[in-house]
């Protein structure tokens, strides 16, 4: 196990009802907040009413900016550091799910600085404040509501990248089960698939030792393949929802990766794919996971046997390990297409003619590797792109 | 599961090495602090000298209060307030284990009133502020180090008793698996059924639909199991103390009882064995809990089918699932005595004469029940203590 440093300070507060609570926990940090949506379903599905009235009678003013769409975009952000600075307003309460929390994570710290936001997304210094943020989780996936990370993207170029600050780590989060009971079947798949995803960037490291957060992870993403399919067969399944929705966040919230060091290729690779043709993340993860594994397998076989033996029941054969570790695989995307996800880049509609670009920018035009399990340059991130076509 | 809230500010600073942020650790809070010990082997083990070396470097200066010992003891806590309030003192620093930091809570909410502390233990009002805590942690067990509990026997009467609040949840805990090398065995064998009963408190539940943390209490429990005898083959088994130690804190740290409601009659139970006879309590705990599961097993026979098959890998019989869960228990009453404590009050050298005594201690004379997944009754109580002989 690695040293570590671990808080998570972020205050969850779970279960039926809880947005009604949404005006007390902003009140305790700020009585003049920006209030950050998506589109207009939490207006018609009588959520916006309810935020409303609890910060109304909690004596908080909002100012708002709606429209954040998937793959939030860097013009919004400037729009909401805009409205922060001119309204000096002292909360961001983010009311969707990973891509309004991400967006209102790059305002928070872009309202404290003079200078665009944008430049920590290009890795030229770290934020040393940010407003701070409140949200009202709508769609479990991203797993933002408590963690430390934002994904942003800048139209001009399609340039999509990330932060990761402490600072970011939101002050309180709501989450009820209940508010997730009208999300369409495919971001339910979309999410599950995000979760899990996750979750294996963490589990396969090359940091020995690390049983017990091993047994964690595993415990997680065996939740997220028990629950996700009662979901999708009753989306009104308020106890499966609470069980994927409660893993959801503790699958991406630092717990699982304390003392480990994740990888993170796979989800570097996606935001080539998605930041080109705009697929949806979950989708995209889908397609490379699987691709990345069949690369990866050798580097430590005896880590996918434990994987598919433990998390995918596969029975152990010790005389035909790689056997056992294909199987899990295969039950991997078994369980994504049972989901009604596709796993391959030709299911997403993508050709080959763009690959060699994907890598490239992915690698930096080779100048960069991405991933810790494995290292992979230009070439290996070309040779996972064929291997998912 | 049930609705809650959660937050655990406890910041974690976890490997080799990490006293040595003692002083930088305590300086963000204060810079005047009472330094809080058991016995000696702080000093002869050199951590005593690493702990003031870095509070010195920090700049931080310290009154001493040394000499806590097993189930500690109000007397010294009044010792620690009247030290706190005569130096001014902001922040106490607990040097050990789960006594030295529960007399540090103890001390923490009684040096800012007026009144006795131990008022709190009887229930009497809640406390509303107390002064910062962090911890040196030195033995894995209790989990006090990111709890929100403290424990005190209050000596005249030999009446021990708890109190719960957020404000208790140290600011920072320093854990460094090596400090706990030179533990002796019977005190690591302690903490592991002490650890193993926190995780079975919460595990046993009546609430439905708890599938999520089932298993994040599964994996923690299963990694105590693997771990403890080899830390008592090997003291010095670094990673195997790790495991352990970061085990023996989320057991206990809130995360897993998010959505349930945990048992807790087996600590109230051994509460009136070690407190009229001293024994240490994972020694009392090892003795309660079997007897209890015999007495409770038929209120939710499934739920004791699934630890066994889960936890202690009984193969799944459907057609005789209390033999199932009976071969759990034995399993786990032969992990305790693998670990050479015993699982009879026999074996504590305690004869039944006080028995009845016991049960009438912890019900105050059967005018209250004990427990949550069973609600006890003395006579009940006297039952559990009965099979325990």
């Amino acid at each position: 196990m690695e040293n570590f440093e671990f808080r998570n300070p972020t205050r969850i507060v779970f279960g039926r009802g809880s947005e009604n609570k949404v005006g007390a926990e902003t009140a305790a940090h700020s009585k003049k907040v920006l209030l950050h949506f998506g589109g207009s379903s939490i207006k018609s599905s009588g959520l916006y009413d309810r935020v409303t009235d609890s910060l109304k009678a909690a004596g908080v003013e909002w100012v708002e900016l709606g429209g954040v769409k998937p793959n939030p975009r860097l013009d919004l952000v400037h729009e909401g550091v805009r409205l922060c600075k001119e309204h000096k307003l002292g909360l961001i309460l983010a009311v969707g799910g990973g891509s309004v929390i991400d967006s209102a994570k790059a305002i928070a710290m872009g309202a404290v600085i003079d200078g665009d936001v944008w430049e920590f997304y290009l890795g030229r210094g770290a934020p040393v404040d940010a407003l701070p943020i409140g949200t009202v989780l709508t769609l479990p996936a991203a797993g933002s509501e408590a963690s430390t990370g934002t994904v942003i993207t800048k139209e001009e170029g399609w340039l999509k990248r990330a932060v990761n600050s402490d600072l970011l780590y939101p002050r309180f989060s709501i989450l009820n089960p209940e508010l997730a009971f009208t999300l369409p079947k495919f971001q339910v798949a979309c999410g599950a698939v995000d979760i899990s995803a996750h979750l294996m960037e963490r589990y396969f490291t090359n940091v020995r030792n690390v049983a017990f957060t091993d047994r964690l992870i595993e415990a997680t993403l065996k939740t997220i393949i028990r629950q996700a399919p009662l979901i999708l067969k009753n989306s009104q399944d308020y106890d499966a929802w609470s069980e994927f929705m409660w893993a959801g966040t503790i699958a991406h919230n630092n717990l699982l990766n304390t003392g480990r060091i994740g990888d993170w290729a796979s989800h570097d690779i996606e935001h080539e794919i998605s930041g080109i043709y705009d697929v949806a993340h979950g989708a995209g993860l889908a397609v490379v996971f699987p691709a990345w594994m069949k690369h990866v397998l050798h580097h430590d076989l005896d880590r996918f046997v434990q994987w598919a033996v433990r998390v995918w029941n596969v029975e152990l054969d010790v005389f035909n390990p790689e056997a056992v570790a294909r199987e899990g695989i295969a039950r991997m995307e078994a369980f994504f297409r049972s989901l009604g996800i596709g796993t391959t880049l030709a299911g997403l509609g993508i050709k080959d003619d763009r690959i060699d670009e994907m890598a490239d920018k992915c690698t930096d035009g080779d100048t960069r590797t991405v991933g810790n399990f494995v290292t992979l340059d230009r070439e290996a991130v070309r040779k996972i792109l064929r291997l998912a076509e």
